[in-house]
């Protein structure tokens, strides 16, 4: 019998570049692999929370995506990464910023929830944490591709933002949302961006599950993913209607790139963005597929 | 002729304890101190965001509140602070955590959001942010008091979580808020609270602005800032009410100790908090003070 599952991915939103047309089959073949995987977890009666956590861990590892290998480079050339995942029916949340050395952050973020009594931790004790739970690191090179490398010397001011991020529901109805990046190309180190922050690139509820990609700054101070959440449980909205009422309001519009992908509690996916490409891909409750990245 | 100014501050919410009773005139003193400086300002004309970072200021500087001087210590027996600040007329933020040495958080953190691009940096990167900016520096010994080391060795769970936090509306009715900790005693190290995440322990938008105390994984996971916001702007709740909403909600109790102020673009005031006690001030725009510490 065929479970009520859904599931949906991103692998950062933004404008097009030549790197990504040349690479854009390379792209899909990624996001085809991790949302199959995903899915097939799913549908053998896994948890959302530890189906967003697999998802993304793929993502993470594929060096096309900005989030564990692949990263971006901050100003001074390293890696700085940072993840969240979250569980809608436990409203329970972890979080890792400015994390070095940890093949998967995603996994990390899971640990500080599942571990700790704290939702956010950060660098170095980040890295501690790592140690003790006896997670997989790797050496810096590791993380670094040349593609990145060139990304922080171009003269032009660099587009390299992106993220990777996971939403599902489960055959239990239950929702989760898993959000991990590299940062953004040439910030000042210690920066922090939106996809570690609970209600900002990550959030979820027992209503829907929510994760953001694009201008980090911007879904900061607007809160996105938790306003989503906000427009549905006082509002009424269905879960589309949310997403493009924050992401494409053209009457107060988001003054720069940003994408969102989220789930309800029905299992109906909504995909928004405001820029020319969200890497993207979905199957939802009728097994139907999409695997995307410019807009159609 | 009378402006028509509020402001309000919060010194941390919690249970009581022997320490506090015995020092509740100090903390009153701590507390009239700040919001009258803080009142002056705004009757002088200062922005509310100029006010509300130079009110915090003082509570850092007081050695009574987890903040600045006076910070918790984590298990490893140190100082790692956090600190958020944002200005509701221009949805900018600035925040910054695990910072060390520096004397004012909310100064840096006001430095992420006036000299950077981001909107929050963290550890190291915040430190060299810092030194860039010519921030005043302390020794690891101007942050420790007795009491905070007292509480880290005592043998029953610490209860030194605590925060402070300020509100405020400026003659043009435009709001600000801050928040800044010394975050929790015998934390992990790395660990960050809500008072640095924007939309958790410090939010301010057009209609109202709000800093949380109090237990802050809680704060974080329940985006609490954000949500009175959200009542205010999609359910035309008052600010009194969205606060008793979020906080006191007697059908979906937060299951820990938890405080909110408020303040609204009228200059109503709102405090909220569903333990003992709640460290707090204002001056509402009649001019009358309040500075209390328990349930009245």
């Amino acid at each position: 019998m065929k479970k009520n599952i859904a599931i949906a991915i991103h692998g950062g939103a933004g404008q097009d570049s030549p790197y990504i047309r040349e690479h854009v089959n390379d792209y899909k073949k990624g996001l085809k692999e991790a949302i199959e995987h995903g899915h097939k977890l799913l549908s053998k009666g896994a948890k959302a929370i530890d189906v967003v956590e697999a998802t993304v861990r793929i993502l993470e590892d594929n060096p096309f995506f900005n989030a564990g290998r692949g990263s971006a480079l901050n100003r001074e050339g390293e890696v700085e990464m940072d993840a969240a995942i979250m569980d809608g029916k436990l409203l329970m949340a972890g979080a890792v910023s400015m994390v070095r050395n940890v093949k998967n952050p995603i996994e990390l973020a899971r640990t500080v929830m599942h571990y700790t009594k704290h939702v956010h931790i950060a660098g170095e004790g980040a890295l501690k944490l790592a140690k003790i739970r006896n997670l997989e690191l790797q050496p810096n090179e590791y993380f670094i591709t040349d593609h990145q490398r060139d990304l922080l010397l171009e003269e032009t001011t660099p587009t390299g933002h992106g993220t990777v991020g996971c939403v599902a529901m489960d055959e239990f109805g239950h929702l989760a949302a898993a959000t991990s990046t590299g940062g953004l190309t040439g910030s000042l180190p210690g920066r922090v961006g939106d996809s570690c922050l609970v209600g900002a690139g990550c959030y979820a509820n027992e209503l829907s599950a929510s994760s953001c990609t694009g201008e980090g700054e911007l879904i900061i101070t607007s809160v996105i993913a938790h306003k989503v959440a906000m427009l549905m449980e006082l509002k009424n909205m269905r879960v589309q209607e949310a997403c493009d009422y924050v992401i494409r309001n053209m009457e107060n519009p988001i003054p720069g790139d940003v994408g969102i992908i989220s789930v309800d509690n029905k299992g109906r996916i909504a995909f928004s963005f405001n820029c020319q490409r969200m890497h993207r891909a979905s199957i939802d409750t009728s097994g139907k597929m999409v695997v995307e990245v410019y807009n159609v």
